[in-house]
């Protein structure tokens, strides 16, 4: 790999890579080499009559085999902290062995988003979108590798579902045979019932919300990162699960993705050891006190409110992140278990990392009556959830869980302004791949 | 957890847990407990009668809390090999924290395929359907682990896609806003990108077939486990790191998940260092003379076919994988590579497994120019993959992968006889977990 060639000073290697620059100085020709791992500069001498020849019909992003030597760079042309600034490879051979057409513009310049989505498959070629997709990798093995520790069994979760869809409002519909199928919106039931298989389940995969609104932080296919435990004492356990992750997650990206961060300029969020928390009716209150806003009477926060919340979070607690619990039972989801202490509040949380939501958890109903009960109090027909509802007739374990949405937690992470750009293809209403309009 | 009771003989413990049997005698009740990591047998002594006033309500499946000692067995009644065979936990108190309704059938008993779908968060519970999922968690684990150790990079890909799917006839139709989308067969088309990115690549996830066959070897929905992989020489390089793959991730599961393995009675194949290979048409030159079938003219092996190789291939070899390589390239997609020394033939291979096809693999055509005419001998409109093949106008590498069905593998090395029972929640076209003619 390019990355290795520093060690190599002094010998004939053989390295593949991609045409990243190609500048023809009549006598000589430079081609700057990459491959997955990085970049070298290389030279073809005046002697090299035949790699010259080859080399002079190469352009951006053709495909080749070099042979050469690599050779410490004289003094003066050494790039210091750049990956090989210190060496040259003296190129004494070229094969192509991938063509490019002539590129719709060179693959490092700014371009807005939309070209950037129309030519993803050039533009992720970008040191900036590689980074980017290196640290969301990171991310979501860590936290496999987090839950596996704390004992927690990986489960494959459907995503084709059929009619008792959680909220069938914003669900997209499957021509499924001679039916209509949804797509999930979350694993959320399946990793409910299989807390009563494994008590500790967590899953990673695609979910799909038909919103038709475009902002910069929603998608209509992502990535959620879903975990379910069992034997909980409250929600506050579930937290403080989700709090360890978080506390162990942080420094491993940094460490595997020191480079990586370092050209995105991004920023590791410190992890308290007890992520501030407040409830809703506190939040609002400071809102109301502190930036004149009076959302005292709303049943959820607007994005402003958010980031007003993570400004004083950070302020006055020196937290990137701030837990919010206890929103009206009103405005969460029929298995959504009530804070015994609280009544009329849900016992589960929203967390919020640098102005925006990250997370939304909390403890579940177990109790097959109080379920089903639940269910008609939200005008909803309980045979249509009656495969669900088999878990908790046969008998289920207090239990809670969260879902994190991948893409959010790697833009905000990176300091991205938009969670398309930490998604590798993202789909919105007038997108997939191309735009759907053309 | 139930499992480290055996180390706390004479401690007093506190174990939570399902009823998994329970047995009144009157003056003492047995309670069978239950938690992920395995039973315990629990005894209510006569002296405990406010305990013995809550057990007398519980039944299989209620949660309980339980507060008791663990003390040895009495030699005779000692139950060797097995899990807390040589204690018992006398039983000082009970709470119940789940309460569950009679059972439509004792759980552990045998039930038909049908009905064993049809109660799914119950008949989940058995010890064998806990042993496949573990089983199966191990395996997606050790995929991920090894690849990472090879250089491949995790990737998210799409679901979601646009016209441009591979393959029009068997995707599943969604109503997306205003227009049609796709469910993928496969993450092909990106990985394939990814692979311009990243140079080596791994996805796992859903892909979606509308067939509407139903065998015991085919699902709706399934898990695939795809890589693909850049600067390849020929397709024996992907054969190779399947090989090499398959003898790293083996053992390992056979390590972590023993008990289960015992429980199930399976059997860990062997892998050998170079898993036997035959051209399709020498695979049906060995089924026309050794089982006498002239399948010779055919442009794919039967199920029959694929289950005479694997016994060859067992017989012969003594190995329970067989590569058939070499496929009518009119049989396969339009981005699959000719074998310059063969052709008419397709670069790529099957892998068999006990015998039915876990893998399909091979070499993709990587120059623009050839994948375009490719795409036109299909009958196909190159102007429908342009998004795609904006990675082969840009330069791409010599390069080849593979998807390998995780349900079918879990199946075959487990000795399953319907692959459904290898899926935590199979859709198929009469059932997404009810099912829909219901």
């Amino acid at each position: 790999m390019i990355k290795d060639l520093g060690g190599k000073v002094g010998e004939e290697v053989l390295v593949k890579g991609w045409v990243d620059v190609r500048r023809d100085q009549g006598k000589m020709i430079f081609l700057d080499l990459r491959d997955a791992s990085g970049k070298v500069q290389g030279v073809i001498l005046p002697g090299q009559a035949e790699a010259l020849e080859v080399a002079k019909e190469v352009r951006p992003e053709w495909v080749l085999a070099i042979t050469g030597q690599v050779n410490q760079r004289p003094e003066k042309n050494v790039k210091a902290g750049v990956l090989n600034g210190e060496i040259e490879l003296e190129i004494k051979q070229v094969t192509v062995i991938g063509h490019a057409k002539e590129l719709p513009f060179d693959k490092d310049v700014e371009v807005n988003l939309d070209t950037y989505l129309d030519h993803l498959p050039l533009t992720l070629r970008t040191e900036r979108a590689r980074a980017i997709f290196k640290v969301q990798t990171a991310l979501i093995k860590y936290f496999r590798e987090f839950l596996v520790q704390e004992g927690f069994t990986e489960i494959q979760a459907p995503k084709l579902i059929g009619d008792d869809a959680e909220g069938g409002a914003n669900s997209f519909n499957v021509e499924y045979f001679e039916h209509t199928a949804h797509l999930a919106q979350s694993p959320q039931f399946y990793k409910q019932i299989m807390v009563g298989i494994f008590e500790r389940v967590f899953a990673t995969g695609n979910v799909y919300r038909a919103e038709k609104h475009a902002t910069t932080r929603h998608l209509n296919e992502y990535t959620s990162l879903d975990l379910e435990m069992g034997f909980i004492n409250d929600f506050t356990d579930v937290m403080m699960m989700e709090n360890k992750l978080l506390a162990y997650l942080m420094p491993k990206v940094g460490e595997e993705c020191k480079e990586e961060l370092t050209l995105l300029g991004a920023k590791l969020p410190t992890v308290p050891d007890k992520i501030p928390t407040l409830k809703l009716r506190e939040a609002q209150q400071i809102i109301k006190d502190k930036y004149s806003e009076d959302c005292t009477n709303e049943p959820d926060l607007e994005p402003q409110h958010e980031r007003w919340l993570c400004e004083w979070a950070e302020q006055e607690h020196n937290s990137d992140f701030v837990f919010i619990t206890h929103f009206p039972l009103s405005k969460r989801p029929m298995y959504t278990f009530e804070d015994p202490s609280d009544p009329g509040y849900a016992a589960g949380f929203d967390l919020l990392f640098r102005g925006v939501e990250i997370t939304t958890g909390g403890q579940r109903i177990h109790e097959y009556d109080d379920l089903v009960a639940a269910i008609k109090n939200k005008g909803l027909d309980p045979e249509s959830f009656s495969y669900y509802l088999q878990a908790f007739k046969y008998g289920m374990p207090p239990h809670g869980g969260l879902g994190m949405g991948l893409e959010r937690v790697t833009a905000k992470l990176l300091g991205l302004e938009n969670v398309k750009e930490a998604t590798l293809f993202p789909r919105d209403r007038n997108r997939i791949d191309k735009l759907l309009s053309e």
